[in-house]
């Protein structure tokens, strides 16, 4: 009799532990890191790209506008990428839009994206005419 | 002398320390989640929105087109991720390029994008013309 509860013991823990996964059932988590930064100084707006980046800019130089994918990174903080539904352009009187029909700065995946004009290509230095983000901003990726 | 040894061991090994961080300097990293999957049947291809994220997508039917954000997940190795030239098309009588100055699957942050065109908008499904992704991709993130 005492095997045989502690045999039922077993079972009820060991079907439980494999029911906790199924449950459970989290979303994927994918890890990304900044390859360069934006920087801005009086007159000019420049993408540093990380050093160790620098060999994937071959070829940039033949390009006259880029995508740059950044990270909103003022806004993350689980309460901001929860934010589901914005007034766009922070405007009460413009009505309610999913993010995901918005650019809004909040939204699940903190990316963001911009069309830019090349100045120029030199080492690890993009000097671009123009970007909609705070100097500073972690760019993620180059695109043509 | 036994003590000065002491106390020159203890500078040295808090000197090690102290150095150490500013030495190794790592990237900061952020965590992303997909918010739905690509999905592709006989004749349709849809975007599957994680149900908790549906409220995101109000409005999104009055847009034609959207910017679709996707991961290129089967690539998520650190050696793929190191890879930063590719012969274009990976076709070796193209001339070498960095993977900035290319649309390459392989990149530090495995981010693609598509312009999408919208066949219809229902509850958590995006329906579309087509995606230049595998079935089940998971999708980061949409804009206008």
């Amino acid at each position: 009799m005492k095997y045989l509860l502690a045999l039922i013991g077993f079972v009820i823990v060991v079907s439980l532990a494999l029911a906790e996964p199924a449950e459970t059932t989290l979303a994927p988590v994918y890890q990304i890191s900044p390859i360069g930064w934006v920087r801005k100084a009086a007159d000019r707006t420049i993408i540093e790209i990380d050093k160790r980046y620098q060999p994937a800019l071959l070829g940039l130089d033949e390009l006259d506008t880029i995508w740059v994918l950044y990270w909103f990174d003022r806004n993350d903080t689980p309460k901001k990428r929860s934010i589901l539904q914005v007034h766009p352009r922070a405007n009460p009187e413009n009505p309610l839009r999913g993010v995901f029909a918005t650019r809004a700065p909040f939204r699940p995946n903190l990316i963001a994206m911009s069309r830019c004009r090349i100045v120029s290509v030199k080492d690890n230095i993009i000097e671009i005419d123009a970007i909609d983000a705070f100097a500073d901003t972690p760019v993620l990726d180059i695109k043509p």
